[in-house]
């Protein structure tokens, strides 16, 4: 499934290749956010055109709505959203922790009331992988119980443990599948939790080593704690992690938190800010970000980006781009939304060039050079 | 600039070619309404491979939110929206009729506050010639007064008097313009205003064909009288009109009411319908209107129209787009929208082949049996 091409110098980063029945993903990849199976205001053709090689999909909110009786009469999530290129789904247990209501957990699995309609639903580890099974999602990630920042170690280590179980039964669950000759061509991966706790961590990748998943992720980051500490959470455990199979950190990140993760050696990304901010008028550019309804842009002519060549910048000006967005047209966020997602795109694809040519260092120095965090 | 290529052997549809400095445009034909500086929700790039010839923008937003200074800057409006295609202006009256607040008509011009900011301007039929000129539309409108339905004869016979001086000081202006060499391949029209009263329209005609505009528009329809009405009116005026130049029937309409007006002899329209409606759930289909919210669309796998070949029909299902309009999803409400574009562009185009091949009647009558109105 994964091929390591080849591994920079002076970093951990690292090039490689995924090989799914939907096509190959180069790695480090970013992977555009589709909540509810669309990538928020963009059209899939522009979204493949601006470099996507595969999207994430959110099986809580598509377990929910439309729900899975349609999925499963359209023949499965591809074809339901017209998207022919690899899609990982989460397990849904990130948003049933943050969104749906009166949620109660115990080792079997995690009852919760849809923050839709209130509907009670109670799923197993089991269900969930059967829900992206019939999703048909090429990479299908695990029930996992994530952690918010900060949490006492009790708390983390309790979460651990589930963590690990829900993986065994998962891993057992799949084989069966497997044996049933439904899923044999979706990855599973195995997601390390932990918290900031660094021998957590060391305790859940060892157990989950010896399930032997396709590839490891690692969740439990960016839920509230400071950079520096995701980091350092990404760098010790991925340097535990096998080095034959992809990383990828879940829900990572801003360019400068995925240029740090890719020196850590992580190899996959997806992250909802390329569309939220483009949706809330703000713009990622090679210098930092653009508020475009700022008075600065009501006369600037020039492209969001002079470095970008995606389709709002090879055509309209800022000037154009801050009168939709006061005007409060629906095309000022999808042209925003549209660069960004371009932008982490093509911050991926120049990512993967560094690391080819064995100068990733001097290019994440060169970009945050030229990069106002903030 | 307008050459008449083909009349209709059983109708007074026509077939003809109008020849702009942005390109040329095949008439019958439709202009998607880009109220802002951009038709809702769709990239210029989607609407000109939908078929667009011709776009339509309106003054009166545009004057008011850029304003002319941003776009005076951007070296006029095909610049600053991206669209190098020709752009029809409106001159603003309707909507300072219909949207501005605390309006005073004059003989000079009109005075109104601005709908954003309660802002006043005063406006003559020559500021809003070099409003225009400043826009560098391909073809120009000229201030006039337009009646809504149902209005007394006095009120008609004023306001089409005023319109008819109007047109007169604009006609002036704008052959000063052309000394200035400043805008000489802009084209004007003149519009007919008169309500329902032949006789008016008849007296309306009679002058402005005196004052020879590069074509002519009938305004004031469609503004709240019955059908019957609307079809009545552009048949009477239609007649009058000269035979080599372009006809206009301003804010027409819905597919019936294109239909009924190209047999009669006109050959352009505009109407933001298209959009309204997408952004609204509704789909334009040759069998009618679809609300996509509905519940028998929810497991609906067909395309919205399987007779389109747009690309939302080419690659979504009503069960995908019912999804989306349920979970709020932009995409929905674009994907309906371009299809809505698409589907009156292309119906332009049939209608041009049917009058080509002589049998714009029979096109009709088929068109109409096949789509349910309501």
């Amino acid at each position: 499934m994964f091929k390591l091409i080849h591994q920079d110098k002076n970093s951990g980063a690292r090039l490689g290749k995924i090989t799914t029945r939907h096509g190959e993903i180069e790695t480090p990849c970013f992977m555009p956010v589709g909540t509810h199976g669309t990538i928020k205001g963009l059209y899939p053709k522009d979204v493949v055109e601006a470099g996507a090689q595969i999207m994430l999909a959110n099986t809580y909110h598509l377990f929910l709505r439309p729900g899975m009786e349609v999925i499963r009469k359209a023949k499965g999530l591809h074809k339901f959203i017209s998207w022919d290129k690899p899609i990982l789904t989460d397990s849904g247990g990130y948003q049933i922790f943050s969104l749906a209501l009166l949620r109660k957990l115990s080792d079997k699995g995690v009852e919760f009331q849809s923050h839709i309609d209130g509907c009670k639903h109670f799923l197993t580890p089991e269900d969930v992988l059967d829900i992206q099974r019939d999703l048909g999602s090429d990479i299908m990630m695990p029930l996992d119980e994530c952690v918010h920042y900060p949490c006492t170690r009790t708390q983390a280590e309790m979460a651990m443990h589930r963590t690990i179980n829900w993986a065994g039964r998962s891993c057992k669950h799949k084989n069966r599948l497997k044996e049933d000759n439904v899923n044999n061509r979706q990855f599973l991966f195995g997601i390390v939790q932990g918290a900031t706790y660094e021998d957590l961590r060391n305790i859940c990748v060892k157990e989950l080593k010896d399930m032997d998943f396709d590839g490891y992720a690692i969740g439990g980051v960016s839920v509230g704690e400071p950079s520096n500490l995701i980091y350092n959470i990404l760098g010790i455990t991925a340097v535990l992690l096998p080095i034959e199979k992809p990383r990828y950190a879940m829900g990572i990140g801003y360019p400068q938190d995925i240029l740090e993760a890719v020196e850590r050696g992580i190899d996959m990304f997806d992250c909802v800010v390329p569309t939220r901010y483009g949706r809330n008028g703000t713009a990622f550019t090679s210098k930092g970000k653009v508020k475009i309804g700022n008075s600065p842009y009501l006369e600037d002519f020039k492209a969001l980006d002079e470095n970008c060549s995606c389709y709002t910048c090879r055509n309209f000006s800022r000037a154009y781009l801050r009168h939709l967005f006061n005007a409060r047209e629906m095309l000022g966020l999808t042209l925003l939304s549209l660069h960004n997602v371009y932008f982490f795109l093509d911050l991926a694809g120049k990512i993967r060039k560094a690391i080819r040519d064995n100068c990733f260092s001097e290019f994440k120095k060169d970009f945050l050079n030229n990069y106002l965090i903030g």
